[in-house]
């Protein structure tokens, strides 16, 4: 089995400023390839300390991905460090420095020392092409461990790591330790929950097939991971299985969020949507447009904070809102009805509620949403509770209408779990 | 300088499937002590490597502060291992017998074996409460390194540490240890050019202030951090001088982002804004809403993605749109104007570009961008040049709207760097 070793650095790994997520993506594609990590070291931006762990883990290891210090600054080691662990000396390397050339060609930036900087590497070692940033990623075989050096930047380690890296490590791999893993995205059902189905419905889960969750807010990816000799029948049967469970809750299986399905699916049918969003205040609109391909299926979004825009921009009827309330059902059907007059799309959806941390009332909590979505046709309103963080609470319910509009798309009849489990109790929704 | 380490242990921590934040928290308490970690270890459940880990760094640090394996199954493996590193034979310890009895108690659980195992710790250690679960805490001393055995959940963890640990640590310590901290959040100056500025205007930065960045995109942090005892006339002195440097760049020095500080500063003139949005398809409005308290500045925001909703929304001429195309600076003011028109609010700011994948021309490449912003009285327009990922494209671009309201809303006449540096090369803007 490949002993792979992990050495991250950075002061604000070591100050509690940030989480760190690296560590936890670099594990999850090695479990991909059916390797778990042996050991995992964190040190600040200390030379001595990095040069040291570097030694003793090589030792160790057959394969050392070191993660940070590839930046322009003098807080960045990893080179220096490397260099004196494995004894070479640093020396501009052709290959990176015309790397980071092109990355400042490319910005129009003047190449300077900072950047230069980041060509200057151990004599000897390799460099991994970084398609997104200026460091350059660089890998020497030292105590006979492979030491691969991976930018901190997580967008540049996640396409190094997946273009560059795995694909070689994968090649070194023996067949049987390779895996086979199926994903599928899910909406509206928790970890917990959806592990209780799992033990009511399948006591007998075979061990051949490992269940995995990882909660990617608000949506749910279920794994299932099998050794690439298991048997394709065996495999699928229980795939198979766990659709069934999860039912109108999945997604997607191509790891695509909601509002990618949303896009894909408005565009197979070539229809269009709207938005009119009081409190979730245009993140909506913003998800939808966050998917490449989205302008032939979104034209106009509506971001109504105030009662007098409800009205201006989507039509709401003042005495609707004086009536019931900016957080009412009447409301956000008449705002889907105007967003879809005005803006002459096939569909929308409409939010109105309060998102805190004040505006709650004792008949409407912080906490309190009304959505509405539909068509030309029919427009369906819903009442949830979700009392959490304002950030929290915005990201759920964006994501919320987009499931209902997917799941109108789709023409799915089954009730979402969230429309019994976030419900305020004692009230009538 | 205290030496202080840390060791983690769970297979959660190894295969990806949970971000460690127990560590951030230790992290974060400890540098409010003025300490910082030396080191962080994690390892799965693996006994041989856990004892191997305990043995090496104890030699090393001060204290080492271990989170995790105390729970009542077969995995959880702490004792044992600093057992074996310490060579003290495991032992029914009796204050440890007696919390967990008391825990089981009080939820009337009949006392089992696997709760039994938590009083089972290395002969001699010292019991640290635990307030929460049923798992105490032990501390031990060995290689002349204090060894504190702490729970995995963090809650318990948090507790612990909070009410037990901290306090007896902070006895020890000297007080010239204890540090402190001002940070800045800037908008506009990488990593690297700060660098460059700091070290061609302050050659000879003095040591006992450390200068320190961390990038939370779009925006950098800057941190000045001394020793409690440097005299703060210094330590003024310092971060004016960097203040001075960074200048109009500074977005805030309450941690705030831009956003919030927009939000801020709004409230405080009791003004309103409005946005006009293409490319970036609503993400000014959802981060302008995602600040508390954005419902008195923000009433209204347009999501205008196409050329039909351009006109049809915030009244942009369709000649306009045919002479100049949508990405141009005729339609962003017209955009700006049109959107303040509408809604009436007292400054506005508006987006057109190409974000890419596809869309681009010869002419106007994917990563053109034209940004408005102004106010009844006066429009401002400027075109960027942003080639990367749709979504950094959309953040940062959205962000330098904020930034660019910012500077009005403030009257800072000064041309923010990016102006400069986000240029298409052999273009006039």
């Amino acid at each position: 089995m490949l002993n792979v070793q992990l050495l991250l650095t950075g002061n604000e790994l070591m100050s509690g400023d940030i989480v760190d997520t690296n560590s936890v993506f670099i594990a999850r594609e090695f479990k991909n390839l059916g390797i778990e990590l042996t050991r995992k070291v964190t040190v600040g931006d200390n030379l001595q300390l990095l040069t040291e762990q570097m030694e003793q883990l090589s030792v160790d290891a057959d394969i050392l991905i070191i993660n940070g210090g590839l930046g322009p600054t003098v807080d960045d080691m990893t080179a220096q460090a490397l260099s004196e662990a494995a004894n070479k000396p640093l020396a501009l390397h052709p290959t990176a420095l015309e790397q980071v050339k092109a990355w400042c060609v490319k910005r129009s930036y003047r190449l300077t020392g900072p950047n230069m900087k980041q060509a200057l590497l151990p004599a000897g070692c390799n460099i991994v092409n970084n398609p997104i940033g200026s460091a350059p990623g660089f890998s020497l075989s030292h105590n006979n461990c492979q030491i691969i050096c991976t930018p901190g930047v997580p967008v540049e380690l996640k396409a190094m790591l997946r273009n560059e890296i795995l694909p070689e490590i994968a090649k070194q791999l023996p067949e049987e330790l390779q895996t086979v893993t199926q994903k599928l995205k899910v909406f509206g059902i928790g970890e917990s929950g959806l592990q209780k189905m799992v033990n009511e419905t399948y006591p007998n889960w075979p061990e051949e097939i490992e269940l995995g969750f990882r909660a990617t807010m608000p949506l749910l990816e279920v794994k299932l991971t099998s050794r690439s000799h298991t048997s394709s029948t065996l495999r699928d049967e229980w795939y198979n299985k766990i659709k069934g469970l999860l039912g109108q809750h999945i997604v997607s299986e191509n790891g695509n969020s909601i509002a990618a399905t949303v896009v894909e699916l408005l565009n197979q049918q070539g229809k269009t949507i709207t938005t009119a969003e009081s409190c979730t205040g245009g993140m909506i609109a913003a998800q939808l447009t966050g998917i490449a391909g989205s302008s032939n299926v979104f034209e106009a979004g509506f971001v109504t904070y105030s009662n007098r825009m409800k009205a201006k921009l989507v039509n709401v009827n003042e005495k609707t809102l004086e009536q019931f309330g900016a957080v009412s059902e009447q409301v956000v059907k008449e705002m889907v009805t105007g967003a879809l007059a005005v803006s002459d799309a096939d569909y929308a959806v409409s939010v109105s509620g309060i998102a805190g941390p004040d505006g709650g009332t004792e008949e409407k909590p912080v906490g309190t949403v009304w959505l509405a979505w539909g068509d030309k046709q029919q427009v369906f309103a819903k009442r949830l509770y979700l009392p959490t963080h304002r950030i929290h609470f915005q990201n759920f319910i964006a994501n919320t209408g987009l499931d209902l509009i997917r799941r109108l798309i789709l023409g799915y009849a089954d009730e979402p779990r969230y429309f019994v489990e976030r419900q305020l109790k004692n009230k009538t929704s």
